[in-house]
């Protein structure tokens, strides 16, 4: 792993640490652990990572990113959380544990998931180092990427096309929401803190919506190709629901092929900003040319 | 019906409309039309109207508070939605209607709760007549009052007592979460847009808590005397569930005597602020004082 992977994930992780920490009161003690136990477990923290990469980019120091990179995170988290509940995807396993709704009561999974969703806004209200402006601008970027127009919005059309013959476009359109969403905040919220123009956040948009989807169509091809052993979920549980994939539509070889060009065109979006970014070409490179 | 109530209402109501408008694409469509089956439910809409009557009452013109009250609505009717699920209270009947997800599948409610929480925030980082610091104080206060340290946390002591015998203690946090949160949220809202000061929003907060408390009191008298006509939803469903409630603990009569009793305490916090307050205090009376 790359230093600076390695010395991000030891302060992301520290940062979620802390702001999740133990308590031996109620409600926060119950509320807490079942956080704790999703939140830090070994996840790739892929989105705080990408924010981190943009402001070192942008010359900015990595503490002012750290509180809302986290937030980020807790977004993720909760929305696998929900996503396994058995009304959505049932999934037993996840990150290599089995899923939280499998240690904790179905209701005690689904409050911690709309806390860490609530906590998320609470800490980018607060974070350290930014102006009014900057943490309105993010509590902005994450509830529209968050939302309807987002990752709800993907995962609407996910759970509404279940057993339906969809298209291309409408699989776009849904990866587009379900993934892209969070990975477009975490590069505006790069830019944001980096006090970006907003030339500049719309390259890191439009590169986040490219790579997002190339991440999502690796994510099909693995589902199709991967063990459960390395993936640490249950695999092939979209064929098995019968739900339409980038594979299912395009085939293997097409999907790969697919990915590798949006690759690359998330790469050209950034060259169109006014600084060079190799950790984010890098990580880029990462999300398409990975075996789990 | 105060004209007041009968005017703000109507600027409540066709503000939740115009938020979320009908819309014929995906994924706008189905999570929308769920949404408008909850949000524009006939509810009681009290605490969008308190956060109104305070602005009111700090001569601050109504439009200033309108997004802002109607993201606390959401808030509300997210929280209903999540709560009736059956993993968590498991209620068929919601403002008289049946609950979401008798009318759609269960993913499809939760999704739904989802979305208008995260909506909430939103619609907050983009109101109108107010500068970055007031919408960001609006953000910082609601994802508190809603979170752990409000009504999720009150939500999680709830499920958590199902069946334990609790003492006067726990159900007063739990409500002081579960019910207090969005009310005290409500009064610093309408203190937040005022521009009202620390002093000013620390009364208001601790009539919220009064006055939130008394509210719930009433209910729990409610669920044990009233009938399910008037209520509009399943009544008894507390004590089936074998749920401490405050008329369990302290009996019928001393639970009215307290709910009294904090009503005349959140008046008198209201007394310590720079304006008189008499549409709060309708509002206030009207909550301890009611039939449904």
């Amino acid at each position: 792993m790359h230093s600076f992977q390695h010395n991000a994930r030891t302060k992301i992780d520290h940062h979620l640490q802390k702001l999740i920490s133990q308590s031996n009161d109620l409600p926060y003690s119950p509320l807490f652990l079942a956080a704790r136990y999703s939140l830090l477990s070994p996840g790739k923290r892929l989105r705080p990572m990408l924010v981190l990469a943009v402001c070192e980019s942008f010359g900015i120091d990595q503490d002012h990113a750290l509180i809302p990179a986290c937030a980020l995170e807790m977004i993720h988290t909760y929305s696998l959380i929900h996503d396994d509940l058995p009304c959505m995807d049932d999934d037993d396993l996840r990150r290599g544990k089995p899923t939280l709704h499998k240690v904790y009561p179905e209701w005690h999974a689904l409050l911690t998931g709309d806390f860490l969703l609530t906590y998320a806004f609470e800490i980018l209200s607060t974070a350290p180092y930014l102006n009014a402006d900057q943490k309105l601008a993010l509590v902005n970027s994450l509830a529209k990427h968050a939302g309807a127009h987002g990752m709800i919005g993907g995962q609407m059309i996910d759970l509404l096309s279940e057993g339906e013959a969809i298209d291309w476009k409408v699989l776009e359109q849904m990866h587009l929401g379900k993934t892209s969403g969070l990975i477009i905040a975490a590069l505006e919220f790069g830019g944001i803190i980096s006090g970006a123009s907003s030339d500049a956040l719309e390259s890191l948009h439009k590169a986040g919506s490219a790579i997002g989807i190339a991440f999502q169509l690796i994510d099909d091809v693995l589902d199709y190709t991967g063990s459960q052993e390395t993936l640490g979920k249950t695999i092939g549980s979209d064929r098995e629901r019968s739900k339409a994939t980038a594979v299912s539509l395009l085939g293997l070889e097409e999907t790969r092929v697919k990915a590798e060009a949006l690759l690359q065109m998330a790469k050209a979006n950034l060259m169109t900003l006014p600084h060079s970014m190799p950790l984010l070409g890098m990580l880029f490179n990462q999300m398409i040319h990975r075996e789990s």
